[in-house]
């Protein structure tokens, strides 16, 4: 058994979700399988983690290749705890998803899903986070399963670079083109709340919104190419130094 | 009144957290003043966002020049709220902190702190998080003030490149060189966790761990700053896309 690679499957929609059993189903010949998943919905958890209360998991199914776990932490707590204390070796491979919803653009920010692919890089796992870009029910999982297999495939034999993990977003559309490697598309989210109010009366706001991207739109921004039926494959690095602006910083603080 | 600049303050940990009255005292002679902080502690939120609940705000103190609001969200709602909805104009300026507790390094992904920073970033506003490396109780935030007030007054003047945010550190100790214009330094989190049990015996984690730092230590590195008793300043980008590796990874999945 310890000649297969171990694969860490996780996500933010939580264990029970449509999405990473299609991905668990589909990644099952690579490798043997740790599916370590949070026990609910942790959309939109970014790389939060959770330190003032404990986190605890459990064993759901155990099978030769195979087994699941669920936590009561957020991805990245999945994660950390899957490759800190769990997991009886280091994993080959995490590959967190599918999604249900579109991580594309400035969403790598926001999402859960990314947010346990930022920490399987940290950790030194070549890592994925797949996402599909329709939330609704019944949505199709095949065209992100023929992807996210070929790169899984791919990044075992390969790898990735130290501190560069995957994006994969992928349209929900009978035949999606091929992967296109992409930047990520700048903009930000406008008109984000519904006004509503609570049973008292009292105002309370809802998180919805719209992109509104920078145009005009760089032909390599991944929107685009998900507007155009490809598969989105941004490649995303942890070190956020702006290495451009260092020098003018300098100068910038040096003045006064 | 409209003369002067509006500033946004925010943290995560918390409106009533000494390290935001602090920022708030010695931001005052700069412009308007809107607090808008989550209601209690939300460190290691990252750039969390709310959106299976709702979330509310309530207006805490309001006198010439400086309004406070405590809000039940995340520190990346509490910028989206503010600047979406709450504020009647757009401010010039968001400020995150000033935290108690370090976020150099790779902290950057999981600050509520820094991800308050983002948000401010992403919505077009210059924005700085500001952090001091010690958690304990009575810790001086007189340095971190100085160095503060003095980004602050030149980010009115001056601005940052779009999809450019800070992150600052500074030492707790009396007399903190100045600041260094630094990189993120590389590595990761060990030894995660402290396992114990809870009240029925089961097993529980918390979280816990040492920074594990890339070796060699680049001269540049916030850490080795710090270290040195400096206060260091990192620009960061939103744009997290590795265009460096866009080529190389554009023939992997050509080839198979």
């Amino acid at each position: 058994m310890r000649d297969k690679p171990l694969i860490l499957i996780t996500n933010d929609d939580g264990v029970h979700a449509e999405g990473i059993k299609e991905l668990t189903a589909c990644l099952r010949e690579l490798g043997d399988l740790a599916v370590f998943a949070p026990d609910g919905p942790r959309s939109g958890m970014s790389s939060a983690i959770t330190s003032l209360i404990p986190v605890t998991c459990t064993l759901l199914k155990e099978e030769p290749g195979l087994r699941i776990y669920s936590c009561t932490g957020t991805p990245v707590d999945c994660v950390k705890l899957a490759v800190n204390d769990v997991l009886d070796r280091k994993p080959d491979l995490v590959v967190s998803g599918i999604n249900h919803g579109g991580n594309m653009a400035i969403c790598v920010h926001y999402s859960g899903t990314m947010g346990a692919a930022i920490e399987g890089c940290i950790s030194g796992i070549p890592s994925i986070g797949i996402s599909l870009t329709d939330y609704t029910e019944g949505a199709g999982f095949g065209e992100c399963c023929r992807f996210g297999r070929k790169l899984a495939r791919r990044l075992l034999k390969e790898g990735l670079p130290k501190g560069t993990y995957l994006n994969l977003n992928v349209p929900n559309i009978p035949h999606v083109k091929e992967m296109k490697v992409c930047r990520q598309a700048a903009g930000r989210f406008i008109n984000e709340y519904m006004r509503s109010e609570n049973a008292l009366g009292d105002p309370v706001y809802w998180l919805t919104g719209s992109f509104d991207e920078v145009k005009p739109i760089h032909p390599e921004n991944d929107t685009l190419a998900l507007d155009n039926g490809y598969a989105s494959l941004v490649p995303c690095r942890i070190d956020v130094t702006d290495y451009d602006f260092m020098q003018k910083l300098h100068s910038m603080i040096q003045d006064e």
